[in-house]
């Protein structure tokens, strides 16, 4: 059955629509504060979730350090909306950037990541054309096998470089330890920090990262801050790993059933360009949250398969249903603008300013 | 290496990038439209591919007979450009949307599909709005098992109400046959005119689509025309499905390598949220041109990760490389904007205009 919020949704802005609850999306910001301040670590959130001015105003309103931007673009975003204090948890490389990455630093509190000597220099003409010093963390791998130095060797190596290079400073360590690599991210931290020392040179900032990561918060000795990015919405991954419950998921789809041409199956008008291939390692592209036992077992670009042959009910051409996404980042990455409701009424809609903003 | 043309679009632009190249562009659409007018099809492009109004005038100009949407949103946006006749190949559904779709059809050819009669008995709506007749095309499912009728039978009582239905009046099949479909469809094509001749009601329009199907053009006795997406562009699922070659993709990302943490691996400055997580059946999430033999084996959101143990050269940090992606029609639609070049200089940008048009 279609509810009431879903037949004003589907009238006002039609479906699929992407909409979030902003109590949740508040109480969401508040207990990761909360966790963070109880450890004592920052809470620089991660807005690649959101990609979105206000909400990242919330989180700082909340007590956050700062944010965390992947991209050069989302800072751009941000930073012209007035947020201070981002970290670019990413290698900039290129004179097209550089130039990007001066003009932001003229006016904004700026640090950026680095894993390789090739960045490094690079930095430089950033900081030289906003004639101001800029902040660089090491990346370290801890076993993601993502960016980042592997040994904590090459990680006193690049922070003698940065500190060599005019214009730049070394400012600290940068991990994203995989949930059961703490023991590990916690021996590559101690041999850092050790050959740091012997450098003359002391991480001011060491940051992890992920949602997935809030049970650990606390665990790594020396570590001054956190990067969450999914806990303001949380999604399906986030349940499966029993970090949130389905009354911590801020953000649901909203989509209609177009078809439902044989007994056993149906179409959604979401397919992958709204809910994305990202299956995050599920089962299936989403939970319906009206129909647990259906499955949403694959996809055209525009069209959901819908999977009835275990759900005991079925929904009818035309109704709305709500589904919980597998991995929220990208869905929000797919849409230009979010539905916002809150006490099942409508509040309006936030525009995703940072959308698309790739480079 | 480098090319002298990603090096100019690194600095003009920045990576990652969205690169088409437009005399490949014309000879694609010239080729298809070609292949149609010799087999006595009308040509009916999909635009879910490129999403831009001035390729679609360009597909117009060179003979297609009107261009297929799978959305309203895209539709209106095509309008607006002074696009007509347009299918919209999909079940419309709910007041929103047939608000809209009867300001469209004022001013606009536009035919729509259906599948069930609850989709049937909502179109009258938009006709009623509109003040015109609204041409309905039934949705015939030969396999596929997306959207459309599975009985011929099915057809033919839908054509009917169609036909009943003031405002609406019946304008013909719509397949999408597999692959390995063709003869099922001629069995269902047979059976359901036979119907909707006893009926007294002739299919003007008997559509198929596909570009993986453009080799079975012609086949299908009774289609009048045909719906191909993806050949404007042409992807690694096209070379591998053998309907194109590696110098009939138009479309390449150039990408960056901005990390080299060791031997045998990389990453990219394009990830999830740039190439999508589509596989589209194949292995690796695209075709590195210039190494080979390099697999981009997984994603993060903003990273690709590069697999270099089989590659008997590798990219060093900085090096910008150009990727046929899996399925374009899915990165297209990441991106707000296209790089057009031509005999290896820029010629500038194209919006992706009906991006995100979701609804």
């Amino acid at each position: 059955m279609t509810t009431a919020l879903a037949a004003r949704i589907a009238r006002d802005y039609g479906t699929p629509a992407v909409v979030i609850d902003m109590e949740r999306v508040a109480r969401n910001i508040a207990r990761v504060q909360d966790l963070c301040d109880r450890v004592g670590l920052a809470n620089r959130p991660h807005i690649k979730t959101h990609k979105s001015p206000l909400l990242a105003q919330m989180q700082v309103e909340a007590g956050a350090r700062g944010i965390t931007c992947q991209k050069l673009g989302e800072a751009e975003v941000m930073a012209e909306a007035g947020l201070d204090d981002i970290l670019i948890s990413y290698n900039l490389l290129g004179e097209e950037k550089m130039a990007r990455l001066g003009r932001l630093l003229r006016g904004t509190g700026v640090t950026v990541a680095a894993d390789n000597p090739t960045v490094v220099a690079g930095l430089a003409r950033a900081a030289a054309l906003a004639e101001r010093s800029l902040p660089v963390v090491v990346e370290c791998d801890t076993g993601r096998k993502r960016a980042g130095v592997e040994m904590p060797a090459e990680a006193v190596t690049l922070a003698r470089a940065i500190a060599a290079t005019p214009g730049l400073s070394f400012a600290g360590l940068m991990l994203y330890p995989t949930e059961d690599g703490w023991p590990q991210a916690q021996r590559f931290l101690d041999a850092a920090t050790a050959g740091l020392h012997d450098a003359g040179l002391a991480p001011a900032i060491v940051s992890t990262g992920g949602s997935p990561n809030l049970p650990h918060l606390g665990e790594l000795k020396g570590a001054t801050e956190h990067r969450p990015g999914t806990y303001i919405f949380n999604d399906r991954m986030q349940v499966a790993a029993g970090v949130a419950g389905w009354d911590d998921c801020a953000l649901t789809v909203y989509a209609t059933v177009v078809s439902r041409a044989a007994r056993n199956r149906g179409i959604l008008d979401a397919g992958s360009k709204t809910l994305t291939a990202d299956t995050g390692g599920l089962d299936g592209f989403g939970s319906i949250l009206d129909y647990p036992q259906a499955r949403i077992s694959g996809f055209a670009e525009e069209h959901g398969f819908l999977d009835l042959s275990r759900s005991p009910t079925q929904p009818q051409v035309g109704e709305v249903v709500r589904i919980v996404p597998n991995h929220v980042c990208v869905v929000v990455n797919m849409v230009d603008e979010l539905v916002m409701v809150r006490d099942e009424e409508i509040v309006g809609t936030l525009p995703v300013a940072a959308r698309g903003r790739l480079r």
